[in-house]
């Protein structure tokens, strides 16, 4: 018990009470899902102005910025202002909904929030903030039944290395034990990881709302981490890494001969292609298209978040014959063949006029596939909604071609 | 393509190359496992001395500074030098083996290490080094079958909210579905979460040890998050929320009323006494010792890491008439009706000599407990020895009273 107290002492002293208790109004509104247990800043207001507040004794400037382009809140910081014992301030916005990626700039030094979690982007763990949209509530958790996600282990021929995987497996997955389910592989965006598809794009809460509304079928959803360099390699330089262009084979390997075996082995999977899907996005769309197609025996389902769009390494013009592995060279085959090609972008995206244009050509020629846009930028909501509309369409679900 | 080539270039642009190709050295030594993937900094040489290396253009000063006095590196910070192009540098040590928090202190403001995963402690995302020790292998993953963390959403009557616990299920759990398994509930320390067990304190992997080498029953651990605030009630002030004082039999109305029956619904569980216990380290020891205690009925096995002396609120001497819910009053009652109480500590921490003390004094009595030390501080790597002493001496495993 000494040993207790001492701890909670020792804490208390060193954590300090969280920012709320140290200012003494009631604020408004609500601290944002995003942020740690108890902390009441970040603070949305009911017009979608945030309120930052953090601790910085003895700083000169404190400000906050949204890491990336993408979230409308601009570019550029924000400054704070000093309210009193090393506390600063600023209220922003209103700020689109959405998951946004963020940082505070303390004297310069870009840093992250201590009173939000850290969600795995920008290559690091990085302060994201949730703004709720109160006209969708399809990826908040409601009182219905939920699936696990699971974080696998397991050790990669390729890479010689032990990778994790987190697998969503469906309710009921536990109860009955003769079922088997598709799987869907899903992929995070350049700079992310195998964390991302839950943490922010919350895929786990989603499907168990699809499901429990009988819009998808049950399924297993893989999300992996999108690098791998081979066993002996060197990583490759980290713009390229990025791009995803560095060894691109290396994960399309660990998918193929560690990644889908392990899954087939551990779970209650229907192992056939029809009952296999692939998607991702941004960065894990081009993987997705590319790993999809490239393996027309393994796959006949792709979907493409955001990216993707051209199919082929280096990009270029659609030439149907080549494009996709060739695999729409001929379209009654893949027509055939394939039982979903998705695509998808929000209207603010780069890559949103060249989808289009690119889904106008495909169904010019009969090739189906599906068309999917929404408002908003290359961020988490659009991909959120992008799972949304993309679930359902799969392994013969309700709304399924 | 077009897309995810945009996305590349701005990501490289953005985040920057790893630190280590920003110098042209070859480095000695290893990459932390607690770095993010790709980093080289922290850099663990074989005599465990630690480089750290760190990005901060502009900075005057960048030190290196554990969280806690519990690491071995001491209270004050380590200096950094300039090596050029805004890269800092020191190498301290050798650094004591284990799990250590820790921050970087850029112009005197305490910040994560960017090439750090963030781990939950100090009531916030923390950088983390661990050490290794080149004799101590029993938490590092093996090729040996791997048993899933799964994180599990349930709704709390008591606090009205979502809560998350993290599951392990041992190997094996999803092949024969007739088996059911003993639980272990595990809790974490002051400022820590759900995840703590897992990630700092890697309970999986040494479960997954021991149970392949036939050292340990196959069991579900089941690691909650150890605060909850009643619906419609205050959080209690941080510092009694840290001590756990605050709305302790909240959490306790968490585990008895929502959790055990979550885990019981939703696993193949033992749902009987003798196959169900309860430990925790630190604050954690002290719920554990009060809610397993506090319910015999429930819990046949309590494990206190480096806590839970007195067994009651507010400490004081020992009672066996009065401590732990009066179970030790009747002796033989207690060992009749009690399979395992394990307490231990390592040997530099403050409450290791009371600790000795009362496991001597309750042995004169005649209560049969284990007592356990290990070298170490109040840091994790005292609670993988624990947990590892501790899990093969439950449900009657090959250790076992």
């Amino acid at each position: 018990m000494k040993n207790r107290l001492m701890v909670g002492i020792v804490f208390a002293a060193l954590v300090g009470a969280p920012i709320a208790l140290l200012a003494q109004d009631a604020p408004a509104g609500r601290p944002a899902s995003s942020n740690v247990r108890g902390q009441e800043y970040p603070r949305i207001l009911p017009d979608r102005r945030v309120i930052f507040r953090t601790r910085a004794p003895g700083a000169k400037t404190v400000a906050v910025r949204a890491r990336g382009n993408d979230s409308g809140m601009g570019s550029d910081p924000y400054q704070m202002t000093a309210i009193g014992e090393g506390v600063w301030e600023v209220t922003i916005g209103p700020v689109r909904s959405g998951f946004h990626y963020y940082e505070l700039i303390v004297d310069g030094h870009a840093v992250n929030d201590p009173a939000s979690h850290t969600f795995f982007g920008w290559a690091r763990p990085t302060s994201g903030l949730d703004v709720p949209d109160d006209t969708l509530d399809f990826y908040v958790e409601k009182d219905v039944p939920h699936g696990d996600v699971r974080i696998r282990t397991y050790l990669s021929t390729v890479t010689g290395q032990f990778r994790r995987a987190y697998v969503y497996t469906p309710p009921g997955y536990d109860r009955d034990a003769t079922t088997r389910y598709p799987v869907l592989y899903l992929q995070h965006g350049a700079g992310e990881n195998e964390t991302a598809w839950t943490w922010q794009g919350r895929a786990n809460v989603i499907l168990d709302n699809l499901i429990a509304e009988g819009r998808a079928r049950p399924m297993i959803v893989v999300m992996d981490h999108g690098y791998a360099v081979r066993a002996g390699a060197s990583p490759a330089p980290a713009g390229q890494r990025a791009g995803g262009a560095g060894q691109p084979d290396a994960f399309q390997d660990v998918v193929l001969r560690d990644l889908i075996p392990t899954i087939d082995a551990n779970y209650r999977t229907l192992t056939d292609r029809r009952h296999r899907a692939i998607a991702g996005l941004s960065m894990g769309a081009g993987q997705a298209v590319r790993i999809g197609f490239g393996n027309p025996d393994v796959f006949a389902s792709v979907g493409a978040f955001s990216g993707g769009g051209a199919g082929g390494r280096g990009g270029g013009a659609f030439d149907r014959q080549t494009a996709y592995n060739g695999v729409m060279a001929d379209v009654a085959a893949f027509n055939r063949n394939f039982d979903l090609f998705w695509s998808g972008y929000g209207d603010l995206e780069t890559g949103y006029k060249s989808g289009r244009t690119l889904h106008a050509t495909l169904e010019a020629a009969g090739i189906r596939s599906v068309w999917f846009e929404t408002l908003g930028s290359h961020e988490w909501q659009v991909w959120r909604k992008s799972l949304r509309d993309f679930a359902p369409r799969l392994f013969g679900g309700p709304e399924g071609t």
